[in-house]
């Protein structure tokens, strides 16, 4: 059970971090996790240069540990725990890569990770959290059933709850992914583009892009079928999406109040695309440069190319969010 | 029409190279060809290291130009040619990576190609071909068509004849990919392993073990169903496969008699694996690596997992040859 010191030093860490992460959070959530994660390449493509009109560099997240960026955010949280925490383990709700990237993190520090799945995840994403030697616990795929089953986890074990986005601390670990790009470009970037589910992704880019860039534009792709951020943006307050059908299953969620306000302030603007684009861009990404992404990595090159006029001329840095498919059901 | 100075300078080609490459031939192939392709990434599997008991060093050819190692070999060739040859353009016989290769290779210094495919050619792979600018003419699916069609081709236009793998050019050409990998990778290989098919990259892969590696024996991997290499190998002469049948559709061809003599000699053994392994090593590759591979470029990494003992606790370069699939017809 957890003892008083626990929650001292949880008090210690919201002190810590109630803000949005500053450049020195990004810079020190960067060296944190660098012995854990993959130094991604950049990649390029003279194809999809001239399909576009434009310069692309494609910052490779789907060969991250794990297969996605999520390994950065859940790292750096994992690794700020203080050694008391550590003690409890960490628990988190999530079917997708979240819960790979936490499940991940705990194993790197030895700590131990609940992670509630709901319990139509598909097998493969059930192993893969196997893996890393996490402990599973299955809720129904409700909201209402995974907050509750996460929060009877925390209460009994004492873990620290991580959520997927709307923590400062998963927000600056997002951001690394954008400054390593920003670092390995030789060239000057016009606009930095990521997709939006929740936004850890995109607020992190967007601070990253203020911080260590040369005045980068930072844009978001987003599914037509998820269009929960555009709305935000445009009405000036977290909203749902109208309705909720895309293939690209890692951005089916809505802005958080840690998130929302950095996209606010900082993001030019949201595309959206349809998962027919989505799904022509992915074929590009597999087709022409052979690497294999998921859906949701797609959905910033189905922007660019939507919206030509907008990109043509001009240095993208476009973030390939993760690599995380079931072989067995491709949209090909 | 061809004029006789032609038959001169194509003369003076075959007396530059009559024998096997020397060390001196594929230094000065990759001098030739390094302008025309990508130096591709030798990749690391923390995951596949474990499974396998060894340290494996993946030489991508799959992001190769044109998405095959194919490119190097014709790219060799073609900029071999002398200022008259050029002027009648090249040709060839394929519906694979190497009918690209040539295609990609003549639209770079803007000669002609002339490229003979069986009238059932998947439509990408003749949309691919077109796309470099090349001519296409259509044949009946057996060796003797394709054979009459290209040699009327040759005929008729003066064109200088390409063979995918039993050419010496070509061959120095696919040597440069070992070359790159022993020059890439800053620990000592212990084995280079390589797919065959002709036995192009397979020849040109031991030559360059000979030559530039402090020692590393070369093996291949075969596929069951088109396994003439290791029956020629073990019975000293070119034979054909007992049967053809394999989803490694890049290796369905039996050896040549410039190949066959070098793998002879310089190769340490060839090892068989079935369409079920080489299915299993591709999604290894495709769901760890997160990248695209074709049947025949998993062919090395399943002859690996297959033999355990003959390669643990051994430093070993892998050449992953291509990445050409249709992903309206994978095997998962």
């Amino acid at each position: 059970m957890p003892d008083s010191s626990k929650y001292q030093s949880c008090k210690l860490i919201l002190i810590m971090m109630t803000n949005a992460p500053e450049r020195e959070n990004i810079l020190q959530a960067h060296a944190l996790i660098a012995p854990y994660i993959h130094r991604t390449p950049v990649l390029t493509s003279v194809f999809l240069n001239d399909l576009t009109g434009s310069k692309l560099f494609f910052k490779a997240e789907n060969f991250q540990k794990i297969g996605a960026f999520k390994a950065r955010g859940g790292l750096n949280a994992v690794l700020q725990l203080g050694e008391n925490e550590r003690k409890f383990g960490v628990a988190t709700h999530s079917s997708g890569n979240h819960a790979q990237a936490i499940a991940y993190a705990a194993a790197m520090i030895g700590t131990k990770a609940y992670i509630v799945m709901p319990d139509n995840s598909p097998e493969v994403k059930i192993r893969a959290v196997e893996g890393y030697g996490a402990n599973i616990a299955f809720c129904k795929n409700t909201p209402e059933d995974r907050e509750a089953t996460v929060q009877t986890i925390v209460r009994e074990t004492g873990a620290t709850f991580i959520h997927p986005f709307n923590n400062y601390e998963v927000i600056a670990g997002q951001a690394t992914a954008a400054k390593e790009l920003i670092e390995d470009v030789k060239e000057y970037l016009d606009i930095i583009i990521a997709p939006v589910g929740g936004g850890g992704l995109l607020s992190g880019t967007a601070l990253t892009a203020k911080y260590f860039s040369q005045g980068a534009k930072v844009y978001a792709g987003e599914p037509e079928g998820a269009a929960d951020a555009i709305l935000s943006f445009r009405n000036g307050k977290i909203e749902k999406a109208p309705y909720v059908k895309t293939i690209a299953d890692g951005l089916l969620t809505y802005l958080g109040d840690k998130t929302f306000p950095v996209i606010r302030e900082y993001v030019t603007d949201i595309l959206t695309v349809s998962d027919e684009e989505i799904i022509g861009a992915m074929r590009f990404l597999w087709e022409r440069m052979k690497i294999v992404v998921e859906p949701s990595g797609a959905v910033s090159l189905a922007a660019v190319i939507k919206n030509r006029s907008l990109f043509e001329g001009k240095n993208i840095g476009i973030i390939i969010s993760g690599g995380n498919v079931d072989l067995g059901k491709l949209p090909f």
